[in-house]
């Protein structure tokens, strides 16, 4: 974590407890690959027999990172990801592979493993290739002892406040599964496939099919659902790893009553990360939660949940806590979905605003005040089709001062 | 123009010296909508005979103006253009429509011509009805005296922090033909039909299909390749009259020499408000010219310029006079057009940074460094498919602490 940075207001209080997960181990080093004070260096491995799931940035400009963990889900038998913080090894061509070469085939040695079982993670600046050599380095002695959640969310963080972490037990079949997540991201958030890194590890006995449905179902609703800048990373990447350590009976079947059990789990430990990534967002001082229903159908309403969340002036309107609602109708119309400007309603904090295309005449103002000043604003959109059912919901954060002095005033 | 805000830092030194167009007339007045100290209403009226065309935003969220105005166009007779600043009446439903009828009629009287010949627009505050009271007490004494060019341009100002005014001549069948153009804009910025407000006068002759076409074709090159924000307005409308007073032989083709010059010049003078309006962005230091060339086709690249030109974190970059050319290869890759990644070339102030998907090994970064402290920033994207022509510009500006001062601090 930056040192620089103010922690964010709408920060946890603190950590949760985590529990170990049967099967998965954690191991943090310093690399001092930009940060010389913390570790950057993350190792998650499972035990053999563990299945792997990943979803990635659909950026045309994907780093080599994504590229080496898009190969190694591939082969089925991948069991390790490597994660650097403080360079995104991004956009560096044949150096930038050459260099994942290397020292994924320094950790398989280490691992006792293949390389093409290694998924690979980096985040941080664009465009400079990272040293192979420092995180060989880091390698030594790396396995000597296990760190925690905590450690290892602290570990994959770069301009983050605060590192994130999410866990949840469910019981299938009278066997308690655990779920433990833990996902880094603040700048450069907008939601196409996933968002910066998150890692989740399970105790669940689960085909790799049936981890990467879930996987990919549960972050449409979650990761899926946020943005902070509308600005789509390089290395967007989301892993989990099932170590099958809970001995449940294996979960083969997307329409078991267990996979059902399991998704819902997923998905909320999900959007747990996912909020906190919204909260930490850069200069962020309030979440926003924008609801859309009643619109033609669900893209529709995506696509005006989206305008109105990476609208930079109803984002500074939140800012200042005014309850401007005309950027909102602004943020609608330019969405280019499709809308009857006479049927909208518009609420803000659960009071009706507008409807049927104008304000509502002496409309109490005091709660909508009110609920300005709060650390939540909701936000929700009638597009006022009753009989069409497009719903979708998006979590933003505002656009502050703050925002612009981590971008512009401090250089990267 | 606001009196809270000082002037930008690109304005122009000085509002051009604007001769008088034969046939075109301008009032200003006082009506006190939300401004006190100065003219908010500005009428642009043409001697009959004229003919007028207009291109409206495609926000669907359009304010009852920009319905009036459509309509008008319709008929083939508008002739006058009524305007107000400090009050947009969008999204006023009846209400609002009902303020415009009252108000054309009143002013239709008063220039003994039908209602339906009057477009109008409103640019300011939405979601308040216009007080048609305050706009017809104003219409007392408005044909009094004729305004100039730049008292109209000052008339129609919200947030800008200056007036907004550009001229050419040109000669056709050894007639001398002016174009006059006045522009509004600072916030609410994106390219979408028309941006904010625009007046073209004109003494041509010309057949009111080729006026429309022309004027099409001129914003396409234009004012559509223009960001500040990426939000639409809801009141966007650019209007152009010719009064024919030239007596130039009329021009009724659009493959003749005269249209083809008329077109020109036409384009290089709504380019000229457009930058004008750009360099008058909120809280705008730097004006961004984006180059993108050998895209699949212009679409793409047209989706990739303004990926780059509405990223939050390439404008706080640009802003922060850093040449953080990885924000540059981030937008492109989220931008959704055609991308390989490994043949793309990026240069800033004409020094080639990064090719073939890498940074230039030992590139000179002193110009580029000199570049970025600069008032205009030159980006050029090379997608890197030679045999591929998919060219597109796009101006825009930095986000800065001011965009924020102005959007988050100041209540509307």
């Amino acid at each position: 974590m930056s040192s620089k940075l103010p922690r964010s207001p709408l920060a946890p209080a603190q950590f949760p407890a985590m529990p170990q997960i049967d099967g998965i181990h954690l191991y943090v080093a310093a690399a001092q690959i930009k940060y010389q004070d913390r570790d950057d260096v993350m190792l998650m491995m499972a035990d053999q027999g563990a299945v792997c799931a990943g979803m990635f940035t659909k950026s045309k400009t994907a780093s080599a990172a994504v590229d080496t963990s898009r190969a190694a889900l591939a082969t089925g038998t991948a069991r390790a990801i490597i994660t650097n913080s403080g360079n995104a090894n991004a956009f560096t061509g044949r150096k930038g592979a050459d260099s994942v070469s290397a020292y994924c085939a320094a950790l398989a040695t280490q691992l006792a493993i293949s390389a093409d079982q290694i998924m690979v993670a980096s985040t941080g600046v664009i465009g400079e290739v990272l040293d192979a050599g420092k995180m060989i380095a880091a390698f030594d002695g790396l396995l000597g002892q296990q760190a925690s959640w905590e450690q290892a969310a602290q570990a994959i963080c770069t301009t983050d406040t605060f590192a994130k972490g999410a866990t949840r037990q469910i019981e299938i079949d009278g066997i308690k599964i655990t779920l433990n997540g833990i996902a880094k991201g603040s700048g450069m958030i907008a939601p196409d496939m996933a968002t910066m890194l998150c890692y989740v590890g399970t105790d669940a006995a689960i085909s790799q099919h049936c981890l990467q449905q879930l996987l990919s179902r549960a972050i449409d609703k979650s990761f899926h659902c946020i943005t902070v800048d509308s600005d789509t990373s390089t290395s967007d990447s989301v892993y989990a790893i099932a170590s099958g350590g809970a001995n449940n009976r294996q979960i083969d079947r997307l329409d078991s009553d267990a996979a059902t059990m399991l998704e819902a789990a997923l998905t909320d430990l999900l959007t747990d990360l996912a909020v906190q990534v919204v909260k930490d967002g850069e200069g962020a001082t309030k979440l926003i939660r924008i609801s859309v229903r009643h619109a033609a159908d669900d893209q529709d309403a995506r696509m005006i949940a989206l305008s109105v969340a990476n609208s930079p002036l109803v984002k500074t309107a939140i800012a200042g806590e005014d309850a401007n609602w005309g950027r909102i109708v602004m943020a609608v119309g330019k969405s280019g979905a499709m809308i009857d400007r006479d049927a909208l309603a518009i609420s803000i904090g659960g009071v009706i605003i507008a409807k049927k295309g104008e304000a509502v005449e002496g409309y109490d103002e005091a709660p909508v005040t009110a609920h300005m000043k709060g650390q939540t604003i909701d936000i929700d959109i009638d597009i006022g089709q009753p009989e069409a059912g497009g719903h979708a919901y998006i979590y933003s954060c505002d656009l502050t001062h703050g925002y612009i002095s981590i971008n512009a005033d401090y250089r990267s």
